[in-house]
């Protein structure tokens, strides 16, 4: 027997676990170019919410009655295709689900002796390329310039703390959503740290970051993005990598109210999708694995169990109360 | 006798004829390396008001009871500087005044003969220069893209939309404030124009460009640019030169509010000021001359006569009295 989580209804501002529906249907059985694969964790992102709603994006939403999709990483356990047998390990995009049928040109091999399989949706895959392109290509950091990035103990904000030190930053400063959480960044080697429920972000970051910044990596949006340009020095660049303080709104949100501090300061804001920039795979994955390697970069991971549990792990994280990567173990 | 217009009082909101005070003084005599001009044309632009405003930014505030300053153009009467003598004609920053005490350093010959002087302030100056860099360097116009411009019978606009029809631009939108305007930005070869006034500026910039923009030249901000992110196709630029709709404003404006946008579209949204790219001058001074020799660029000048009327030149530039650079002759 297969489990899947299914689209129940569209949500109105934030989602609820009515939203979703756990449904049984056969295991598949794969066509000539195809594979089965038993899916061992799957993957919850912020990029998800918006594809509940029904609107035209990057990416199309998901359908109502049919499975969710998302990063996964499991085991073949049926193949019609050359270069895949029972065993092998694969990472593809159709999670929210116990087995998943694929035709193999969506699947890529990953090496399990490497790294535990659960790393090829977080540090050494998606996560850490979003982290790693978004810092290093999109707002250009240079050795030398200070970083604020939001949301810094999730799963990409982490990385590009870390990633930002390990490239020269002079200081890296995040924000998170808890005293645990702002503890964590101290560990991880952040040069400030602070909770955004202590006041407006705007004077939190100012006390953070004396002398100004060079670079916002951007996952919140809002009164984040608008403390971010406050405190920019000239010619700073943002990546905006995700603005999850607005994806449960229904009223649009007014901020950043000092966009026209833009000009005087020759700012560059930069919207960015991982996938425009997969020319930076090969050296991410060499870059990524040796810091690894040598014990340089941290990663957390938090683990909810069961398929059946998928949509509480997808609430949490909008709600923050993941550290690190999210993940279902399927 | 030397007549100049001194700040009276900073302006709350909208600045009125108040704020300025007329004031006799005495024509200065040069010290070495000075030279005294006779002021023939001075210009009035709309960042003027922002440095009426006492807070720091990337030029220092006027001060009270002092005169205003600003890009003019006028004839050398008296020099204690090598290379000038009476009769010279220069570029310089002190306009808001009949005659104008100088170092030698802060001004630039220009030659009468080539074109008539008030262009240096407009077509061939800082005012076309800012089309060039702004449409070309910072937004990065390539041939075949589609060109969105707002305040487009302004003195930036109106070049804006011409350059970019000469550098390729598969369509050229344009917004401005009457009937009359618009009529002016199809006769400079616009291929779509309208009044702002005549609905929400997104619904008549949909209808203008059904199949999107991939520049916008912001000098306008607020609806207009929230407007413009939501008809940018994948991967658009908008280069921020001005948002002349709130610089009047006392409350921060809450537009744009669909800011999100800027991921899923990967589009870049930056702020830019001329004097970052003086690089290009030269290039910029071969393109428009040539344009000019041969008629293709045309420019409106909205001249108003006297030194004692530039308060009334500056207050009507903000209210889009002009058609194209708003001058004053002295």
């Amino acid at each position: 027997m297969n489990r899947e989580i299914h689209l129940a209804s569209r949500p109105q501002g934030w989602p609820t676990a009515d939203n979703f529906r756990l449904v049984e249907a056969e295991v598949p059985t794969p066509a000539p170019g195809q594979l089965v694969v038993r899916n061992r964790f799957m993957s919850v992102d912020p990029y998800m919410r918006g594809r509940m709603n029904d609107v035209k994006s990057y990416v199309p939403p998901f359908q109502l009655d049919a499975p969710l999709d998302g990063g996964a990483v499991g085991e073949v356990v049926a193949s019609e295709a050359e270069g895949f047998k029972p065993g092998d390990t694969v990472l593809h995009g159709l999670g929210w689900r116990e087995y998943a049928l694929l035709d193999a040109r969506a699947a890529r091999k990953v090496d399990p002796s490497l790294a535990p399989v659960s790393a090829y949706l977080s540090v050494l895959g998606m996560t850490g390329l979003t982290a790693y392109a978004g810092l290093l290509e999109v707002a250009g950091m240079q050795p030398g310039e200070s970083v604020f990035v939001s949301a810094a103990a999730g799963s990409v904000g982490s990385l590009v703390g870390q990633i930002a030190k390990l490239k020269g930053a002079s200081r890296v400063i995040g924000s998170a959503g808890s005293p645990a959480k702002v503890e964590r960044l101290k560990a991880l080697g952040f040069d400030a740290a602070f909770d955004y429920h202590d006041g407006p972000v705007r004077d939190s970051l100012k006390a953070a970051a004396p002398d100004g910044i060079d670079v916002y990596f951007d996952n919140v949006g809002g009164d984040h993005l608008e403390a971010a340009i406050a405190s920019m020095n000239l010619h700073g660049r943002a990546a905006i990598c995700g603005m999850i303080a607005q994806y449960n709104e229904t009223e649009p949100p007014a901020a950043p109210r000092n966009l026209a501090l833009v000009i005087g300061k020759r700012l560059t804001l930069r919207g960015f999708l991982v996938g425009d920039h997969g020319h930076l795979r090969d050296r991410f994955v060499r870059d990524m694995s040796g810091w690894l390697r040598d014990g340089k970069i941290s990663y957390d991971e938090t683990v909810v169990d069961g398929i059946e549990n998928a949509p509480e792990a997808f609430l949490g994280l909008l709600r923050g109360q993941n550290l690190g990567k999210m993940l279902v173990r399927v």
